[in-house]
């Protein structure tokens, strides 16, 4: 039993250390956005593999976990749910790379004001992150909950973005591209946020056996 | 043994079914986009609960055969992938309560020849939901090699129709709240060949061992 413990604690470092990598992911895309820094951009595009590999690595020790401990009820529960959020940080890790992606094309483009409300998004975005996944490790479902209520304010925001680039579009429609360009940095940080929510629904499932991720009619 | 093996065939068959459901609602979607039918649209977010509700028995299921038979090795890769995939599948039936959205949000609207080229996309990522599920649940690398490929050719799809969605909005910038939909519908036809591309690639890893889902630049 012991050893399960320890084995857990193990497989939940590894889950902080690519969260971790995540946020800093998000955080640098929508900072090259921002500072229009070029370096910067292809830095995180070069950074993704690292996600990639520590994913793989945590997949590979959570089935040596399974096997070797053949856990049940919460026990098993708790490394399945590893397994699919360790899934998820990758896919978040992904979306970071659209960001900057775009943030590399705009380099070359006038300046938008718009790219200023990303900033504020990406921040509450990664508090998201952080959110959910001491949530997980803490069996903390408060928390939990706190980031299933940020993301209604993500979408919120995200509504207000598409009035602003449409109405920028109607004013000057030689901005098509730059706004389309926004409004898919805006649609990756809606993506990670939305992981995030599984992340934190999966929690909520974890230590109430509830099932909440389909109570909204999203 | 043999009780594993019957478990994993109803495992298997279920899995089929919620693909079906997802199947349908995605062609149900662009069907009601296309021909501009509103009780269509409303049908296919009605029946999403249908598909949440199959997505958590599954995985109840599932949690039930890693109980009783606590298999190892390939068996216990099968049992994975499975809850794997039967999340893609409801994420992908998220994606199409999208699409049914902008098909509603667009039906008061006047109509534009471009959602002509959604039926076309949306036949092909079809196909390749059919093809990742046949793929798993037949071991077969080579059907999951053709999803990929197939994947490659969305992308293109992708891009061709981003460049004509831009010079409509340069011609004529009032069309940009339409042209933003039919932008969003392919981008959510786009996530669900991305789900079925992931399951195609957890096939692969299942069969060969071989990590495949990082090789490409994505």
């Amino acid at each position: 039993l012991k050893h399960f413990e320890r084995d857990c604690e193990r497989l939940s470092r590894e889950l902080f250390t690519i969260g971790g990598l995540v946020e800093e992911a998000t955080a640098g895309a929508v900072r090259a956005l921002v500072e229009r820094r070029r370096e910067l951009a292809e830095q995180v595009i070069q950074g993704d593999r690292v996600i990639d590999s520590r994913e793989v690595e945590l997949e590979e020790h959570c089935l040596k976990v399974l096997a070797l401990h053949r856990p049940v009820a919460i026990d098993l529960r708790f490394i399945l749910a590893v397994l699919k959020v360790n899934n998820d940080l990758e896919r978040m890790g992904d979306q970071a790379v659209n960001i900057a992606e775009r943030a590399l094309a705009l380099v070359d483009q006038p300046p938008l004001a718009l790219v200023l409300d990303m900033a504020a998004m990406a921040a509450q975005v990664q508090q998201m992150v952080r959110k959910s996944l001491n949530a997980l490790v803490q069996h903390d479902v408060t928390e939990a909950r706190q980031v299933r209520r940020l993301d209604d304010e993500i979408d919120e925001l995200n509504r207000r973005l598409y009035v602003v680039v449409r109405d920028l579009v109607l004013e000057t429609p030689t901005a098509i591209e730059r706004a389309l360009s926004i409004l898919s940095v805006s649609r990756n940080l809606e993506r990670i946020a939305d992981l995030a929510t599984n992340i934190a629904e999966d929690v909520i499932f974890l230590v109430e056996g509830e099932v909440v991720r389909h109570r909204r009619g999203d």
